[in-house]
């Protein structure tokens, strides 16, 4: 155990109190390291945008202490927003196991940008100035994931990254029990345990038992078409749905941008092994029992693959009734509609749809209760922080640390901008940092939050926009007001009772007939009264020029 | 078995293929009925929606032959669309049972307006022209439910509506299985069957078991002030939390304006026993192990009083760790977020949520696989039609009716529109009639599917309105664009390019001068081509006026 001279201090510009987005600072004394640079995929609530993306005022403040950052795997989560700061970061170096470092080097391709990027495997440490990071092999959905012990002069801060226990993994690669249990027993000062499934009781499954049930379905369908969709980044299901393919004497068509772009990190940096020959071009005259196509879109995104199939809009391939498709995913909270959508579509198709509700073809990649508890076991730290979840998960998990002896007082459930130091007294809050949410359409935006704004109020209100030419010497509008509508019933009737409601009001209103944007206040205001006992609340933009 | 003389005829208008706005016509010969006529609601895809009703251009072609509308129950997707129709349907006669009648008049007098409404009892039939329909009592989780046996010269016709087998009900009234057998017994033509939950194994729970775990929550809180959410319309869920608080000592404050009217509606037609004196008007000095608030918002709905209490915003009520808050309920497919940020807003205020994920404190009000499997046994109908769910339930429930020995060729399943007769020589299609959507916001939208369409743009990709004085002599533009955004983020440096862009464009490109159209068209085209490039796609509206 490092000898503690100076205190450690964490701060959450993300990952906490949500879903995605994760980023955590860790800093002692002049030393300041990043964990993770996550997005977090927009919902119904920020409509139109790409991706949310952390506020990271508080790195550019203390640019020239930041000696790296350290990523635990290479979901978008905990990768995405590199490449929106790759600008900023340059100079930083950015420290990942092979595949994770794979898929940041190809999103930076995409977008034209560089930052240094170093490879490291499971079992290396870094030293990032004062601060020595160990990487440890975990298990996850996706190869490549690994926790990590953050040693400081002011104690080791173990982050659990995203992971499950799981004991037959299918690249034989275990999460490394033992090493856990070795630096937890050295002492660990604090811990950041993610809390995704806190509220599911017992331990997760075996990926290995995905396998077992495909391959079934494999067998039962023998002379039909099979379309597997899963994430394209479950690079072990990828792995075994070709294996299968391989094994039953199917060529694989991978459908959607993303399925082909991880095969080929994957593959390149050794975590997925294609056997010669399985993956094809296109369907071309292969019979349904020859083929399998393997997509994105598990979660209905609009414009995925599997979406694409189920209209007939992917490649000239018509699904029908040879075809069986099995969704080898569940539905992200949110998703559910979208995700439905699409199986429906398939139905109708004349499909056989094959999906987690009814079937045991899609195990998830975080740990379940018994497994939290395992870790928190083995790790013992003085001071415990649940993170990577929604507060009710994080509520949860701080219960369960409680249950197994971390003292009250040295629990924290921290939020978003939150930073606080572990010292020999316990744990100090510091004053909020900036934090939120950087909204990117197509862009960076300036001032995300209001646009965020004015889009829900657009989509749930409709728009008018009111045309109006102002005699501003006799006192009168020229004619009718011009009435443009954007997701607002204009009807005939409509028009005219808002011609006439706009010229009553500026011919009886008593108002400064000399200035227009008089004129445009009035006009709102009319608007506002007619729809209004409609229970309608168009934003309204009035537009009056002098005549 | 009526002699057939004539064939029976089925349209669906609503109620199939997905989840609400229930509505179907049955004919025969002359005499046609109405079988529900309920809303759906809006999810995202129509933001701003109040209400989506069927559309009922079929019924206004026949209204002649309208006999009269039947209602299962009521539920606002089964009866939720009548008052928008009060005035076309005014002379037809609705026929429900007491509470579902009480609902609906309580609507129609919250929209002024008047109907012909027609109580009845399980157990009666009603004559409607040469058609008599029997009401047959089922379980569901609201009371009044029932099925519907609709005798015509074309055979009979079986409705299920909602339903469960609840063997325990709380109020003791059974499914009427017996005379559902009877009913089989006798030869049913055509059953069209509620498919909600054929997707869940077994068989559904009892009511009864959400009481006995509620009561397990009063005894382990008894000094907490305890909050309950669920749906207003379960008055067996109310029924049960009143008596528990009747047992254990509290008194009740009822939150929301729906919770007050059903507990209204219901105990004025004795389907709710409130014990006396266990409502009161208001929290008061009642201490927390004194008092219960029951309350609405158990989806998450943002103005209901669960979301209100969350937001410390309803009468002044202080939610913190002296609360138990309990959502008795599950969330309704889409409404997982809204669900799941009411409940972190609660733990962050200090409560203890209780919520179905991990404890049993909610059942559903529909059959499972092994109850609908009963029920088709029972009614064993020549021909059958899954109704009330999406395509992919609707798709297993009739695989279902396959594996029980409905023939293949005899099982139909239906689309909204639809219409089909049942013959002696097997089921005729006949052309759609007019069907769809109709949506609500304030008021009926003549063209709401492009309502709706614009909305979604406007929220995707916000708006840019441009402002432009031409000199049609000259063929310039007086001075800069004006720009008004909304939803899009007009930062100095944007502005400043739109204006030179546009500029550019008018005095570089090679159009009709003289025409202020052309002008608009030329700025448009320059304001895609401007950001189309960041992949930003706002909608663009050019106003060009003549100087």
């Amino acid at each position: 155990m490092a000898k503690k001279t100076k205190n450690v201090k964490v701060t959450f510009l993300g990952g906490v109190g949500e879903i995605g987005k994760n980023m955590t600072v860790i800093e002692c004394g002049e030393d300041m390291i990043v964990v993770d640079m996550g997005v977090s995929f927009p919902k119904e609530d920020s409509p139109g945008m790409d991706a949310i993306i952390p506020d990271i005022t508080y790195l550019k403040q203390n640019i020239k202490r930041l000696r790296g950052i350290v990523l635990t795997h290479g979901h978008e989560d905990h990768i995405g927003a590199i490449p929106y700061y790759a600008d900023e970061l340059k100079r930083v170096p950015i420290y990942g196991t092979s595949l994770t470092i794979g898929l940041v080097r190809r999103k930076l391709e995409k977008s034209a940008k560089k930052c240094n990027l170093i490879t490291v495997a499971a079992g290396d440490t870094v030293v990032l100035g004062g601060i020595k990071v160990e990487f440890i092999k975990v298990c996850h959905s996706m190869a490549g994931a690994c926790a990590l012990a953050v040693y400081t002069d002011g104690g080791t801060v173990f982050v659990t990254g995203d992971f499950k226990i799981d004991n037959t993994p299918i690249d034989g690669k275990q999460t490394n029990l033992q090493r856990i249990a070795e630096i937890g027993a050295k002492g660990v000062t604090l811990m950041l345990g993610e809390s995704t499934n806190v509220e599911r009781k017992g331990s997760s499954t075996s990926e290995m038992v995905v396998g077992q049930n495909l391959a079934n379905i494999f067998q039962a369908n023998a002379k039909k078409r099979l379309i597997v969709a899963c994430f394209a980044s479950s690079n072990y299901r990828v792995q075994q749905v070709l294996a299968l393919a391989h094994r039953y004497g199917r060529k694989v068509v991978l459908a959607g941008k993303s399925m082909k772009s991880i095969v080929d990190v994957a593959s390149a940096c050794g975590e997925l092994n294609v056997p010669k020959g399985v993956i094809v071009d296109g369907i071309g005259k292969l019979k349904p029992s020859e083929a399998l196509i393997l997509a994105t879109g598990s979660q209905g995104e609009p414009l995925s693959a599997l979406n694409k199939l189920s209209k007939g809009e992917f490649n000239k391939i018509n699904i029908g009734s040879d075809d069986v498709v099995v969704l080898s995913s569940s539905p992200i909270p949110g998703n559910e509609k979208s995700v439905y959508d699409v199986i429906n579509a398939l139905f109708r198709k004349g499909a056989e749809v094959i999906y987690d509700s009814m079937n045991d073809i899609h195990v998830s990649g975080h740990a379940y209760e018994e497994e939290l508890k395992l870790m928190l076991t083995l790790v013992h730290p003085t001071y415990f922080m649940p993170v990577h979840g929604e507060y009710r998960h994080q509520y949860k998990h701080a219960a369960i640390a409680k249950a197994l002896g971390v003292q009250s007082k040295n629990i924290v459930i921290p939020n978003i901008g939150e930073s606080y130091s572990v010292t020999a007294k316990g744990i100090r809050k510091h004053s909020n940092v900036p934090a939120g949410n950087t909204y990117v359409d197509g862009v960076i935006l300036e001032d995300g939050e209001a646009v965020v704004s004015d889009r829900r109020s657009l989509a749930e209100y409709g728009m008018l926009l009111l045309l109006a030419e102002a005699d501003l010497e006799r006192g009168t509008l020229i004619g009718d007001v011009d009435i443009v509508a954007r997701g607002f019933n204009l009807t005939d009737e409509v028009r005219r009772n808002v011609k006439n409601a706009v010229a009553e009001a500026v011919n009886t209103s008593d108002f400064d007939k000399a200035d227009v944007d008089e004129y445009a206040k009035v006009i709102k205001k009319t608007i506002r009264k007619l729809f209004g006992k409609d229970r309608q609340f168009p934003i309204v933009i009035p537009v009056v020029v002098e005549a």
